[in-house]
């Protein structure tokens, strides 16, 4: 087996060659991608069936079974998507800024790829082709480590991506899979500083939890959402009702679902049965705060816990405050800092809540379910960014990449 | 003493109310810190040479003594280099992006400050001054940890700052200085994670390298810069000779300083003599490799550790390559990413140079020695980053802050 450090250097010599390759090349490498994962379906999906029948055996749960699988429909719609971030325009070689300085020195700022990117993500073959073409169109070698029990699907996918590579003209390194999916290669893989230019975790607040504790190269954290819909005294109720029920329930597995309602106190009488009338027809069942359980019959108990979960599942944790200090108090201890939103008709306090509240993503009368890299326009995304450095919120083809200073001159020296 | 954990909380919570702060608050305060430099100065150089006292009995070499050294002069000049920071563009709250979605969604994307900076530095004290009025400007918090052997004049600096922060009406933990300068200390600083929302580390390679091996806190990496200037066989060699005179010698001590002259073959027995002449006249002695040895007499020669290494003295080391391929392999193998320079009258030389040369600052006929904020018109500057994560090159303002994405409906929910 070819060492794990061996296969790093592979990865940056083909980031480098990528780094200079044309759109057009680019392009016709996803072409033939998405042509491949079509051809090549039968050996795909018997490896994902092995997979499959493997994990049903271990007994998997079938949430996670489901987001195992591929199907043939599942595998067109991988390969449109994969067309979809062909017709993106190539984020490499725009120029950001440009100027020429006072001694004449030409200074242009112009986007280039990070080099090597590295994904440890879980059992889900979709991650493994959606990565790899988002990291080839912004010019970046793909490093991914994905779950032990989707590795056939994995290895497979990763063939035919490899083969369309050669076939493109392209480094067949450029798109790397680990196949050991040992935790020891998952450590080893977070210690090659200087070879993976940075290390994006996808997956639970676990699996990213220790990615962050343990890596030396630059991690973004991704996807961890407690969200907040908080009800101001001025809302339109009925708005806020609509809000509250699309940001919880809409789907509840994604990050960027709602996991705690804040309601101010002068309207929770009338609001809060409104609201739970329609969440508990979209099956939501709700742990509210004493003075919610005042109001709201048959809601259970909410504690300390329950502010700071991110259930991903049809529960609302429900809590009445004062008014604005109490809630922006409330979100800025409980916030992962992805996705927060105010429902109010109030100029000022929506300034204000939408100006202090430390996210990704402020909203004022919307949804959070919008953050997200194609309703922003970005056409596709790595992963919702919920740190401050490098990147923020949904992560496109811009976000994975760092740019350099051009400097074009005629003999200047600094005096 | 309070508790290093305690202090970083009081330093987030100023860094919320500062990132709220008005530009004509924050101007105030830069103001008022200026002053204060200079009314305090008695104090303040009073705790410097009491520090100057106890290094030079403790066998402080004399270029690190100069760089611990505050005068009066030096004081003025970084009161006068504080109201350069009062006059920048204040970055906070600038629109970087903004546009309305087909669902009527105004998506603006605005720059807010990072939070709280963490700067690990060695014992230079104007690194205190400069760190927290360019954290102040950008808003965020400053969490400072300078050398052991500048304590003294730190804590006086810190206390001037502090005033002048309440005089201001902002938080004075906004400047926060941690008074124990053990390892320990700055060990646990790096564990801040969630507390500090990234760490600089200002000062040699041995510092920069522990930090990014031990730190949980995001860091951006600093100033190291194996430099290279690349004398292509269709240069002006005058303008060559200009440009590695300056680009070694002008500073010798900075990271922006080269290290290392590659000259091309077929220009080496002309360029080589004309550039030695020059490089003596400005006192620099040259390693060379053995063809470099068999054009100069009086070379001494170098091995694979001149190569990498990183001299900030009077030395360059020398090496023929047979042409550009030779040249970009040297660099790509040996660069610490910070400045290249490659001096030719060929522009498809140049242009490729400039393309495949993966560094914060590439050069084509002009000194390594203008990457820094203040050249590239940034005003001033916290380091110059050689990392690609965040931001690359010379960080200004803008450099030192991260965005979120405001988003105003009327009511939209995800379909």
């Amino acid at each position: 087996m070819t060492d794990l450090r061996e296969l790093a250097v592979q990865a940056k010599e083909a980031a480098r060659v990528l780094a200079g390759a044309s759109e057009e090349r680019k392009n016709r490498a996803l072409e033939n991608i998405s042509d491949a994962l079509l051809r090549h379906q039968d050996e795909i999906l018997a490896a994902n069936r092995a997979d499959c029948d493997a994990a049903r055996a271990d007994g998997m749960s079938d949430a996670m079974l489901d987001r195992l699988t591929l199907t043939g429909a599942r595998l067109e719609r991988m390969a449109a998507a994969v067309r979809k971030v062909r017709d993106l325009p190539d984020p490499v070689g725009e120029v950001m800024e440009e100027r020429v300085l006072e001694n004449g020195l030409q200074l242009s700022k112009v986007r280039v790829p990070l080099g090597v990117v590295g994904i440890i993500y879980e059992s889900r073959p979709n991650v493994t082709v959606d990565a790899a073409v988002l990291c080839l169109k912004s010019g970046n070698a793909a490093f991914l480590r994905g779950g032990s029990e989707s590795i056939r699907s994995n290895i497979a996918l990763e063939r035919v991506m490899r083969e369309a590579l050669a076939q493109s003209g392209l480094p067949q390194n450029a798109v790397t899979l680990v196949h050991d999916t040992s935790r020891e290669t998952a450590s080893q893989m977070m210690q090659l500083r200087g070879l993976i230019d940075v290390l994006i975790p996808r997956g639970g607040a676990g699996l990213i939890a220790a990615v962050v504790r343990s890596a030396s190269v630059p991690v973004i954290e991704t996807g961890t959402g407690n969200c907040h819909v908080y009800v101001h005294e001025k809302a339109d109720l009925r708005m806020a009702v609509d809000i509250i029920v699309n940001a919880k329930a809409q789907r509840v597995s994604v990050c960027n679902a709602a996991e705690t309602l804040l309601v101010d106190e002068a309207v929770a009488d009338n609001f809060l049965p409104m609201a739970q009338k329609a969440l508990s027809a979209s099956g939501v069942a709700l742990r509210g705060c004493e003075r919610t359980r005042a109001i709201l019959e048959g809601a259970a108990p909410a504690d300390d816990d329950d502010w700071a979960r991110e259930y991903l599942d049809y529960i609302l944790a429900v809590r009445v405050v004062q008014g604005l200090d109490e809630a922006i108090s409330h979100i800025a201890r409980y916030s992962t800092g992805h996705s927060e939103c105010i429902v109010t008709q109030d100029a000022e306090a929506a300034a204000r809540f939408l100006r202090e509240i430390d996210a990704a993503a402020v909203y004022h009368n919307a949804s959070t379910r919008f953050t997200d890299g194609e309703e922003f326009g970005m056409g596709a995304e790595i992963g919702i960014s919920t740190q401050k450095m490098h990147a923020r919120g949904p992560m496109g083809l811009r976000e994975l990449c760092s740019y350099k200073y051009i400097v074009r001159g005629s003999g200047q020296i600094r005096l």
